[in-house]
């Protein structure tokens, strides 16, 4: 692992994006969006991101120039068409639209089709969230896990992201309807560890803690087995339905993923004016949570994205740490040495 | 288990209600819920809950008197207070508010304040569906598992309901976030059977599948383990703030559960005007989840709801099969005899 700082990250970052035809603006927003994720740990989500996205932008899959339009509005509802530009850029315009439609309306609902991969959805939940909007997010995937009782792949894991303002920093919840992602499993294999709980099943139908047997079937676990499985399914049927946009049917019919669906929704809890009422019952559930005595001496109980926010204060500090292999590509892509 | 149909069950219950001095048109209502929930299936959460909501009455937890109101407004959202009224008579006015908001506004939220337990969750999203709205509902309840690293409980298991209008019938989704409801593990105990997943903790911190171990430690697991931990919390945030009501911390307070906060968000796709493509969108989604082959061969992949309302079908034929202790206990109750 490699320490870099987050001013360094996006100073190369922006660099790369420029060499690769985005306009200075897009270049800089990319570049901060994508170092903000590896400043709150979610390497697997930042900068470990940044190489396929390059991929994506070499291979015409997101388009450079695309810029997301409203294409129906009804009050406080609108559907945007992303156009197969990049997932963050649209994410961003999408989150800011939706904040926007909240502070006018109370709450608004922004859901985009044509989009592509958001990288982590936390972001746009926190940017929301800083503007002083709950958000409620979500989008689909490509067909990542087995329905409940098959055993071949027909739902996303389909992230949902919860996000609250709050004044010390938002409640944040970002989580993949997966047990565990791939990227979560790549990491305990090649320490060479089983998972602490079962993640998917292997090839022969069976569950399991095995990270190389389940990454050999492909077959993931949804959380709460059948729950999991159900919630992803209408998460989809709604970014699908609201976007009239593509379904992880739709999205799984090609072999990369894109023209994915996404929902934006956002409520203005200033519309009833209550702001230390907002903070104190914010403040009763969190102290009331963490007043549980733990099982073990040296646990403590988190409120949703409080550990994320502590990673972003250590690594503001002391740099960000970065696989070397992954710091090392995109020193080559920099330098347009084709891999 | 002795066989009642539908109509025989809604006379009986209305005639209950009724002496326990509903108005006519109030026992009619509570009547059609219970048995309802019955006919779909959900025994557990119908027509069992019938002796505990008696009780609640005759103790003056639930006020048969209260009517809930509107207590603050702007545009599409609103906050209700149902004066600790019936949690179902509650829940249905806030249903068709809601549903009325979305018609009007394309999406409306109503949170309520200071009610009682709505019994099954999802007859309001079936509710709101059949009027022709996507429904998001959920509730707070009385904490009953452990936040994630603890060993007290400090959360509720939160049912989460999500709700879409389609011809056939609506696609329904109505789950807590606890993996199996205590109810369910008293099923399990009675056939002296193991849950066929892990469920909770046993009194000295290790997760089990043993029902008696789970009922004595009173330790429920939340699906997804930290994930389902996470998203409890942020549930009961989001109920709590919205309808300024009481959070799982205050509601914990008591020893029984009241005044708890919910939330109707419902959204009127027709606010796009495209019935068809709603309706050939989902139907895609449905039939290339099916089209999985399964791990067993007598194993069906089933849509959320679909279990539902095949039971529905069936038990409108065959009438309902109810547990004949709680039967006996609905014709006690009504001659007046006291328990």
């Amino acid at each position: 692992m490699v320490r870099i700082t987050y001013e360094e990250m996006q100073e190369v970052l922006k660099k790369l994006f420029l060499k690769h035809h985005f306009t200075d603006q897009k270049a800089a927003l990319l570049a901060k969006i994508h170092s903000e994720s590896t400043l709150a740990g979610v390497n697997s989500h930042g900068i470990n991101r940044v190489p396929p996205f390059i991929k994506y932008v070499k291979n015409g899959w997101v388009d450079i120039q695309a810029e997301a339009t409203q294409a129906e509005t009804i009050g406080n509802i609108e559907r945007w068409d992303g156009k197969f530009g990049s997932g963050v850029l649209n994410a961003v315009k999408c989150t800011e639209r939706a904040v926007e439609l909240a502070k006018n309306h109370g709450m608004g609902l922004v859901a985009l089709r044509n989009t592509n991969h958001w990288m982590r959805g936390g972001t746009y939940g926190k940017m929301a969230a800083d503007k002083g909007c709950i958000a409620i997010f979500f989008t689909n995937t490509i067909s990542n896990m087995p329905p409940w009782g098959a055993k071949e792949n027909r739902i996303g894991n389909n992230p949902l992201i919860v996000a609250i303002p709050r004044e010390e920093g938002p409640i944040l919840l970002d989580m993949a309807i997966s047990q565990f992602s791939f990227g979560k499993m790549y990491g305990y294999k090649l320490k060479d560890e089983q998972l602490p709980f079962i993640g998917g099943w292997d090839k022969a139908d069976n569950l399991t803690k095995d990270p190389k047997k389940i990454m050999a079937s492909k077959r993931a676990l949804p959380i709460g087995y059948w729950k999991g499985s159900a919630l992803s399914m209408i998460l989809d049927m709604l970014a699908t339905l609201l976007s009239a946009g593509n379904s992880t049917y739709r999205i799984s019919q090609k072999e990369y993923e894109t023209g994915i669906s996404q929902i934006f929704l956002c409520i203005n809890p200033k519309v009833f004016n209550d702001h230390t009422l907002h903070e104190n019952l914010l403040n009763e559930i969190i102290l009331y949570t963490r007043d549980a005595a733990t099982m073990h001496p040296e646990d403590n109980i988190y409120y949703p994205g409080e550990q994320s926010s502590k990673k972003e204060i250590a690594n503001k500090k002391d740099g960000m740490l970065v696989d070397e292999k992954i710091w090392q590509k995109i020193e080559t892509l920099l330098l347009g040495i084709d891999f």
